[in-house]
């Protein structure tokens, strides 16, 4: 197909799918004439996958084009292509300025005991860090018997997750189901949440009426 | 208490404590001459509620007051003070436009099946049915298998969630455990999220191990 068929079956305008060949995140098409290439079904899936991470994942260009770079590196194992997948997701996540150690301290005694075994500079140690010096700050005493309750619902949720990522039937889907289910069901997560919340609100009124 | 004294307890600006009290998000000081009032340690802790709401909350100082009403209320249930709080929490998220009618029929069924009882008009709602339209737009199918996981996992935590709201010593402090709770544990939830991932991640490349 050409250019502007490959644009239309991705969604994406002419100058945008000529943008992502310049920068070199969609592969040349195969040319037919001087000034003339053609483009196959594996554009239009590398066009959806960037979407997803643009889209979905809000992932500047250059993560974008860190994990298509480690996809079409054949060499890297899968775990490794979606340990960059994963972290380049979470990087525009990562708030300005240092977090304060003592809650980076209780949140590695939290992983201990845990025993999950993450890496020392994951994001999401950042992010959890930082939410528990937020706490600090407003006086709320933070630790792991506090955040075991989360960290269990947490862990049921990721296995099944992780589990459907590895079985996807490419490397490009699992890529594009980490990025989905990470971003997405986060969201997901987070309204059933507030309506579990609201649910059981209204169960401990009916429990017991008041007046 | 004197205003700045106030002020520099509740760590604002006196600038900032005279904007709250003409706003009548704080209640006037006793006045002990024509032009001077004095203050005392439920001013600041209204201070510190009102902080939460607008920093840990980003609620508008319109929802910031629509739920100091009804705090102030003493004939207004509990249940419906927190249900002022938790949706006045929730509209900040609330994206533009209208939901894909598909997607919030996903929804209701979903809930229905699990027979959550939440309002019709809940925030919350919205959201899932947004993040359902969006997967539908990728092509994932999502119906309540796929949801019943996340569903159970938010529901054991948010039954304890309400429980801890419900149990604190005033009204005062169950709607700041409210915000707080629903807000930064939010983003707790997501962090240790990504971090089980991560950590299911690594089990499943040890069980099998590459290469």
């Amino acid at each position: 197909m050409r250019i502007s068929e490959l644009a239309r079956a991705g969604g994406v305008s002419v100058a945008t799918a000529k943008f992502y060949l310049r920068e070199g995140l969609l592969p040349p098409g195969e040319l037919t004439a001087a000034n003339q290439a053609t483009y196959g079904p594996e554009h239009v899936h590398r066009l959806r996958l960037i979407r997803v991470m643009l889209e979905v994942g809000r992932m500047p260009l250059s993560s974008v084009r860190e994990v298509l770079v480690a996809l079409d590196d054949s060499a890297l194992p899968m775990h490794d292509l979606l340990a960059v997948a994963h972290r380049n997701l979470a990087l525009q996540r990562i708030g300005e300025g240092t977090v304060d150690p003592a809650a980076v301290a209780e949140v590695d005694a939290v992983l201990d005991r845990l025993g999950w075994l993450v890496a020392d500079d994951s994001p999401a140690r950042r992010d959890l860090a930082r939410s528990v010096a937020a706490l600090h700050r407003l006086g709320w005493s933070v630790d792991a018997d506090v955040l075991e309750p989360y960290a269990r619902a947490a862990d049921s949720i990721a296995e099944r997750e992780v589990e459907y990522v590895g079985e996807a039937p490419s490397r490009a889907e699992s890529v594009e189901r980490l990025v989905v289910g990470t971003v997405v069901f986060e969201a997901v997560l987070a309204a059933l949440r507030r309506l579990a919340e609201e649910r059981h609100s209204f169960r401990r009124l009916a429990e017991r009426p008041e007046g």
